[in-house]
C-alpha cells in the first residue's frame, strides 16, 4: 500500500516471468495484487503460475486487469463510486477503473454507452447512481459528457477522454481539451487513464465513507 | 457581388486612404458595401469620406462592420438565420455573421449568451428560433453549444469556435476539436470568421426563402 | 429519426454480434438501417444474419457502408446534393457522404477526380452538376478544390479533408487548414468525415426540395 | 448555487458596467457573489457600486477575486483543504482556489513556495497541512510537485499547472504534460485554472466534513 | 559577396551603431551594401551617417530594406524575375524580394493583389510578366497562388508563405503547409521570407541571363 | 506535358489496373510516362502488360520510379542537376529525384552519403560536380547539409528533407524546419519529395541548357 | 576515431550486406566497431561474417548494440559513469548508453527500476554509484528522475526521454518537456538517445579520469 | 549552495523587495549571490539596498546578471569553459552562461558571432579556445554551429538554443530540433537557458581542474 493505493502493476511492456514473479511477491505482502494492461496471453500464463501457487486469479478481458489474491477480500472504505460512459468504446477504460475502484473497497455503479444518442439515457442513469459519492466520466471524440453530468450533480466528478475518434485531434486530444476548457467544475487524468480515475475517486470516496 | 456573396471588404492591415478608395469604388459598382474588422478609428474616416460623397454609412462597433450605401436595400431573400452564442464573449463575432447575412437579403432572429450558465435558457431561445432555416452557433472555450443545438433541431447548423478560453488550446482550438469530432451533425468555419459563417447560412436559407 | 437524421450506427470497433442486434433493432424501428466505416468481414456477418431475418441488405466496399432494410426506400425530400473529388483517393470519402445523402432522400450527383490534373476537367463537370443545391467537395493534400469550386457557384458548399499526403501536414492536416483560411465562403468538417458531409447537405438539400 | 457551486462570474473580458449588474442580481439572489480574474481598475468600480448599495465587497489583489455580500457568511462545510504552490509565481493561482474553497464553505490552509529550493520545506509544509480533506498543488515549469506530494499522503491530490517558464512547452504547458502523464495518483485542472481547482477541492472536502 | 550573394544585413535586433558600421565597412569593400527588416527609426540614424560618409542611402519603407552605395551600381546579370502577390498583405515581403532580387543585378517585374478577388486579374499579370525566367509568388491565409502559377508557367516557381490571416494555422502556417502539399511543382521559403526567394531567384534567373 | 513537366503518376493507393491503363494512354499521347513510388507488385504487372503491349519498361527499385516508354527518348535540355545526400538513409529520396529529372532531358551528377561522417568526403564531391547548374541536396535528422553547400557555391540549392531521425521531430521535421530557419539561400520541398524537387531543378537548369 | 568518439554504425535502415562491410572496414582500421539500433536478424548475419572473418562479435541484445573486434581492448579513460534508470522500461536505452561509454574506456556502475515505486530504492542506489564522475539518468513518462538525481549530487548529470506512457504528450514528449523545464542543473538528449548520452557522459568522465 | 551550484535567484516575476529581501539573506549566508533575468529597474532598486548594507553589486546588462557579494570571491575550481555564439544575437544568453560559470570559479573565454557569415572566423575562434574543459555554443534560428564545433573537438559540448528566427518554428524551436536530431555528439538544454548551460558546464570543468 502505498498512500492509501494498492501497488498496482502495469503489466504493459514487461516480460511475463517477470510480471508473475513481481506479482506473486506482492501478492505473498498483502494478500492481494492488481495488475493493469494485462493482454489475454500474460493473463493466461499468470493464471497457470497462480494455480500452481495456490492462489486465485480473475482475468477481465475488457478491463485488461488481472487480480491475483489469496482469498482476501480488499477492506470495504464505505464509498460509492459512480461510472458513466458516453459510447461503447469508452467501457473498456472505465472497466479498469473499476476494478481500481473495488480494489480499494470501494461500491461501483455504472451506466454505459449513456451518451452517444442523445441524452435520454443519462437521466434514468443518473437516478441510478443518485447515491454515488463522486463520479468519473469516460469520453471520446469531443468528449463533453463529463462537463454535462458535472453540471447535474453536485458531486466532485471527473474527466477521463477516451482515444477514440479519427481526425483532427481524433485518438482522445479532442476530448481531452475539451474537458480542461469545459466551465463546469471537473478534473481530468490522461487520455485512456483509467487507473488515476479509478484510484482518484476512491480516495475521495473513503472520504464519506469513513464517517 | 461573386457566387451570389456580395464583395466584402477585409479593413483588416489596410490603409485607411485604400479602404475608403476600395469601398466607394464598390459603393458606386453595386449600391452598397460591406467591410468586416473595421477598427472604430478607421470607421470614422471611412463616415468622413462617406458624408463628403453623400453616400449614407452605418458603424456598428460590436460587430466591427461597416455598410457604405447610396439608400439601396439588399434584395429580401426570404431566407431566416437564427444565430446563437453560448457565453457574451461570443457576441462579437456572432454581430459579424449577423451583418454579413442581413446584407445577403435574409431576415435573421438572435438569442445571445443561452449557454454558460446551464441549458434552461437555451430552450426558450429555440423556441424564439423555431422559424429559422440555418443555424450559426458561435462558442469558444469547450464550443459545445452548437452540438447540443444541433441535437434538438432538424435544420442545419454551423459552429463558430470563438478565440476566447485560456491554457492549453484556450483561444479557440479547443471548441475548433470538439466542434469537428463532434457526434452531432454540423460544419465548422475557422475560429472568429463570423463572416464566413454568416455568408455560408445566407446562401443556405437563400435556398428555402426563394420557394 | 433523430433531428431528420436516420440513426446511423458506427461500425469501427464494435464487436459484429453487437452490431447485428443494434442494426435489426434500428431497422425493425424504422424500416432502414444504416452503418458506416463496416469492414468487408464485418459485412459478411450482417448480411447472413439479415438474410436470414428476411431483411434485405446492400453493402457498399468503397463507401464501407452497410443498408439494411425491410424493403421501404427512403422518403424523396427533392433535394439535389453534387458531390465532388479532387483526386481518387478521396472517391472512398465521397461515397459514404454519398451513401448518407440518398438515405435522407436526397438525389445525389457526381463528378470524381475532378482537380488532379489540372482544372480543365472541373467546368464540364460543375455544368453535369448546375442543377445541385449545395455541394460537397472532397479533397487530400493541400485541399484547395472546395474554394475553387466555392469561387465559381452560388450555392453553399462544404469541404471534406481528405486522410493523403505525405510528410508535414500529410494526412488531411494541411488541407483542414487551407480550408478553414480560405477566402472562399465555405464549411469545413472532420478529416475524412464524409458522413457528416453528407447529413449537413442532405439537410440543406431538403431545404429547397421540399419547396 | 448550481451543483454546490455559488455563481462565479468570469470578469474577463466583460464591460464594468455588466460587472457590476451581474454581481447585485446574483448577491440579491445569494446573499453574496464571487468575481474572478478581475482587475483592480474592475474592482474599484465594483467597490464603489457596493458602498452605494449598502454592499460590503473585499478584492483581493494577488487572487484577483472580488467578494460582495450582504454580510451574510458562506456555510460553513466543515470540509479542509490544503494548497500547496512549488515557487512564488504560483501564488497568485493558489490564492484564486483558496477564495473559491472558502466561499464553498471550507477552512482552507496553505503553504507556499516550498519546492524551489529543494523539498527540505515540504516536509514540515505537508505537517502543517496533515488535518488536510484533499490537497491542491499549483506548480509551473516542469510541475512536478503534485506527483511528489502525492506520494507522500494518502489524501486526494489536484494539479494546477501554471503559466510559467520559458522555451519549449514553457507557460505551463510542460507541467500539464508532466502531471498527465504521472506514475503517481493526481487529477488535473487546466493551466492556471485556480478557480476550477477550489471548486472541485470544495466538493471533496464537503465529503468529509459533512460527516 | 559570400556564394554571388551580396552581404545582406539583418537589421532586426541590431544596436544602431552596429548597423552603421556594420554597413559602411561592407559599403567600403563591395561598393554597396543591402540592410533588412529596417525599422524607420534605424533608417533615419544610417542616412544621417552615410550622409557624413559622403554615401548615398535609399529606405524603402514598404520592403523595410536599405541599400548604402558610393554610386556603383549592381552588375546586369541579364535575369528577369516576375513577382507577384495574392494580395496586399503580402506586398511587404514581395518588395523585399524584388529589393534583393535588384541588388543582385536582376530586372524585376511585379503583379501586385492578383489573387484575392478571384483570378480575372491573373491571367493579364501574367501577361506582363511573360519574360520572366523565374516566378515568386507571395500569398498568406491558405496560401494556393503559387500552385496556380506553376500550373500556368513553364518557369520555376518559388513559393513565399505570409504571416497573414487569424485563426487556426493563420500567420503564415496553413499557407506553409498547403504550399508543402502542393501537387505543382514549386519550392517554397520560410514565412515572410522575402530574402531568400530573392536571393534564390536571382540565382536562378541569372543563369538564363548569362547566356 | 503540363508547363514543361511531363506527366508524371503517383503510383500510390492506386489499383494496379488503374495504374496500367493511366500509364499506357499517357504513353501512347506522349512517347513516355513515368510514375513514382510504385511497389515492386505494382511494377512486376506493370511491366507484365507493357510487355504485351510492345512497350518498354524500367523499374528503379531504390528510386521506385517505373518508367514506360515507346523507345522515343526524352529530349536533351542541355541542363545539369547535382545531387548530393547526407546519409545513405537519404538516397532513395535523391533518386526518385534524379529519374525525374532525367525524365526532363537533364544530365545528373550524383555525389551521396558526404555529409554523415564529417565533411572531408564534401569538398571532393562537390569538385565532381563543379559543372551543374543547380543543386538538390537531401538530409534527413537535423539537415544541415543543404545549408553547408549553398554557403559553398553559387548556383541555386534545393534542400529535401527526408523522413529520418527518431523522438523530437524525427521523421523529418527537424530537417524541415533547420532549412526554413537556414541563414543560407535556399528552398525547400516537402519531406521526401523528391519529385517536386527534380521537377523544379530541371526546370532551372533548363534556363542554363537551352542558351 | 573522431573527437575521441569511436566511429559508430547506426545498423537501423541499413542492408545487412552494407552493415557487415561497413564494420569490417572500421574493424581493420580502428581494432573494434560498435553498431547500434541492431536487430536480432542482423546480429546474427554479422556474427556469421565475423567468425568467418576470424573476428570476435557480442551482441547486447536489451541494448541492440553490436561490437565486432580483432580482440584489442578500448583503451580505458579512467572515468566513472553511473547509469540510473526510473523504470524497467527505461533499460533498454540505459544499456545502449552503457555499452557506448565501455567503449570510450570508461567504467560503468548501474542502477535501474530506483524510481517507479517511490524513491526508497533511490538512496542506496545513489550511494553505490558515489564514485561516478557523471551521471545519465533514463526516464519515460513524466521523466522526473533526473532532476531529482541532480538535485542530490554535484556531479554533472544528462537527462534521457524514453518512449514509453500513453495519451497526451506520451512517448517520451512529456519527459523531454519536463526535464528542459527542470529548475535542476541538467543536459538533456533526444528521446531515446542512448547511444550520445553514453558518449557525452564518456567525454565527461574522461577528463576526471585523464588526471 | 546546492549540489555545488550557488543560490541563483531567478528575478523574471519577482517584485523588487522580495528580491532585495532574498538576495541579502543568501548574501548573508553565502558571502555572494547571483540574480538572473534581471531588469535594469530592478537592478538599480538592488544596487541601491545594496549599497546601503554596505554590499558591493555588479550590473551585467547584456547577461541580465546582478551579483551581490560582500567581497568574498568564488572559490576558483580550477576549469576552463569555452562559449561560443553563431550571432550577435545570441550574446546575451551567453554571456549570462559565462557569468554563472565564473560565479562557480570557472575560468571562461569567449569567441561570439563565429557562425553567421560563414565559418572563416571559427577556426582561429577554436584555436583561442583550445584550452578549454567543455564547450558551450549558443545559436538560434537553424542552431547547427554547436554540432559543427562537437564535429571539430574532442571535449564535451553544450549546446544552447536561442529565440531567435522568425516564421515556421522560430524563436529557437527549429534550433532546438536540430540540435536533438544532431548526428554529433552534444547535449542541450532549454530555450535561452544560459543558466542551465554554464552551471552543467562550471560542474564539467570542475572535474578537470580539480586534478
Ligand atoms: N472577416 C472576414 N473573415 C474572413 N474573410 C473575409 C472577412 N472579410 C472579408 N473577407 C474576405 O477576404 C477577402 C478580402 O480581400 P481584400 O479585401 O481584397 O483584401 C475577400 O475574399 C473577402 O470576401
Ligand atoms: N477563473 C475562472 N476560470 C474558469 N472558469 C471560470 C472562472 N471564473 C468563473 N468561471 C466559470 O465560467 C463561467 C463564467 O460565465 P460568465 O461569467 O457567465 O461568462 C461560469 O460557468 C463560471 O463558473
Ligand atoms: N530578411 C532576411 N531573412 C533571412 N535572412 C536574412 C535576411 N536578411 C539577411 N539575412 C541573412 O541573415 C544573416 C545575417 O546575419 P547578421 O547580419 O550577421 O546577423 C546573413 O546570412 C544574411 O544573408
Ligand atoms: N543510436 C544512435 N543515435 C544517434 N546517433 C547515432 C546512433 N548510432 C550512431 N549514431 C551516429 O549517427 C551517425 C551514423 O551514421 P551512419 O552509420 O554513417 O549512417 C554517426 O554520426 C554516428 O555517430
Ligand atoms: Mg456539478
Ligand atoms: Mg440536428
Ligand atoms: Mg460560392
Ligand atoms: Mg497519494
Ligand atoms: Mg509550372
Ligand atoms: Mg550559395
Ligand atoms: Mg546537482
Ligand atoms: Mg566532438
Amino acid at each position: 500500500m502505498r498512500c492509501g493505493i494498492p501497488e498496482v502493476v502495469l503489466a504493459e511492456g514487461k516480460e511475463t516471468a517477470d510480471l508473475v514473479s513481481i506479482m506473486e511477491r506482492h501478492c505473498a505482502a498483502a494478500g492481494r495484487c492488481l495488475a493493469t494492461r494485462v493482454t489475454p496471453a500474460q493473463a493466461e500464463e499468470v493464471a497457470r503460475a497462480a494455480g500452481a501457487a495456490g492462489l486465485s486469479c480473475r482475468y477481465e478481458e475488457r478491463a485488461r486487469t488481472l487480480v491475483l489474491s489469496n482469498g482476501r477480500e480488499p477492506a470495504k472504505s464505505g464509498g460509492i463510486v459512480g461510472i458513466l460512459t458516453a459510447g461503447t468504446a469508452d467501457i473498456r477504460v472505465a472497466e479498469e477503473a473499476r476494478v481500481v475502484a473495488e480494489e480499494m473497497g470501494c461500491e461501483v455503479r455504472t451506466a454505459y454507452d449513456v451518451g452517444a444518442a442523445g441524452v435520454h439515457r443519462l437521466f434514468p442513469a443518473l437516478k441510478d447512481l443518485s447515491k454515488a459519492h463522486v463520479f468519473i466520466v469516460a469520453a471520446g471524440r469531443e468528449g463533453t459528457l463529463p462537463a454535462v453530468v458535472a453540471g447535474l450533480v453536485d458531486r466532485p466528478v471527473i474527466g477521463v477522454p477516451v482515444s477514440t475518434g479519427y481526425g483532427y485531434m481524433g485518438q482522445g486530444q479532442a476530448a481531452l481539451a475539451s474537458m480542461l476548457q469545459s466551465c463546469a467544475v471537473l478534473t481530468v487524468v490522461n487520455i485512456d487513464a483509467g487507473f488515476v480515475a479509478g484510484a482518484h475517486a476512491a480516495q475521495i470516496a473513503a472520504l464519506a465513507g469513513r464517517r
